[in-house]
């Protein structure tokens, strides 16, 4: 009687006492989007209040903000709750992390590498990201190199991500295109573009600023 | 007729054609010291060279020419050579390989995390390295971004490494003090504290060079 009770790839994946989603597909997308549109939203008005900011700065706060919110709530929830396979009780964080471990059922079983590259980047990518937007809202001095600092975290979590993935022959994922395009590709390329383009803004005014007071050398 | 024929943990782990080292113990760890002597004392005279370098650069170019080196050739040989357990040859990476893997036998049973992680640390910041070396001795403006860059890169890869044996229960590594207190901590310890100070430097220079201009700003 080996009935096979999860959607999980691979097939063989041991996962005894799953509980299917609890929560429609469509709303757990309506309410990531939301939250996004909230958050961005939200971040875009207060910016604005700070004259000083252009708008690339302004743009980069609300990523900030957005990725540093899933970082910490919906990264953080699988990282804290190794059980939400189980989970019955239509929480949206569990269902999420239900819905996206068709894409890459290690969320599920618990691999070292996800877990510890997660925890990395829920409880310090995580908290330094709102961090950053203060430092960019007050004009820190330190505000591009703690950009550079996450951004490097962020691409390097998620070449590992997807490089442990090749060498294992992508066996964690479902074959649908929803699955393995969407939530496993695309979705997770985001990490490599932008936190690129942050890096590559925060280059050019770290190079500015270090490549002009020549005259002060002794 | 269960033998085992290697000394790794753990005592399960199947590696059917392991050959002992073929080299002294001693040899690997002086041809280690040696190496270093000379790329860190070759690095120290010809930073010389360089009038306006202060003490602490000309070390920094020290740390990252040796560190350079070693993520290229040692952690190189490694990502490339499969079964270096196998090799009979007397060849010295593989041999240090050997010897490694009795502090951490994921080398040997190709983790996808530590073959992942150290072909990134090898063939990206491995090059990286001397390129970082030569923005110091040229005084490029981009060379605390790119030891920043670089610096997080070697403690993230690190942390993730502790992480993922942490989780794993340290299953990996022989127990005597040798091989676990000395190379899986002690030796790696290094590529956490170093590359700190590393970002410490840098930080300080950055926040300094672009706290200054505030009169450009309209």
């Amino acid at each position: 009687m080996a009935v096979r009770t999860h959607p999980y790839f691979p097939l063989d994946l041991h996962l005894p006492d799953y509980v299917p989603l609890q929560v429609d597909f469509d709303y757990i997308l309506g309410i990531f989007f939301l939250a996004i549109v909230v958050i961005s939203g939200s971040t875009w008005k207060l910016s604005g209040r700070h004259k000083h900011l252009s708008t690339a700065e302004r743009v980069l706060a609300c990523w900030f903000m957005v990725t540093g919110a899933i970082h910490f709530v919906i990264e953080g929830w699988v990282v804290a709750k190794a059980d939400f396979y189980k989970d019955a009780s239509g929480n949206y964080l569990s269902d999420t992390w239900k819905e996206y471990s068709k894409a890459d059922s290690r969320y599920a079983s618990r691999d070292t590498f996800i877990i510890a590259m997660e925890a990395i980047t829920a409880f310090l990518w995580g908290p330094l990201c709102p961090l950053l937007v203060h430092g960019i809202f007050s004009v820190k001095p330190w505000r591009y190199t703690l950009m550079t600092i996450i951004s490097v975290g962020q691409i390097y979590g998620d070449v590992l991500y997807f490089g442990t993935c090749f060498l294992e022959g992508f066996i964690h994922s479902r074959p649908e295109p929803l699955y393995f395009w969407f939530y496993f590709v695309i979705v997770n390329a985001i990490w490599i573009v932008v936190p690129f383009l942050c890096i590559g803004h925060a280059w050019g005014k770290i190079s500015t600023a270090v490549g002009k007071p020549k005259a002060k050398r002794t």
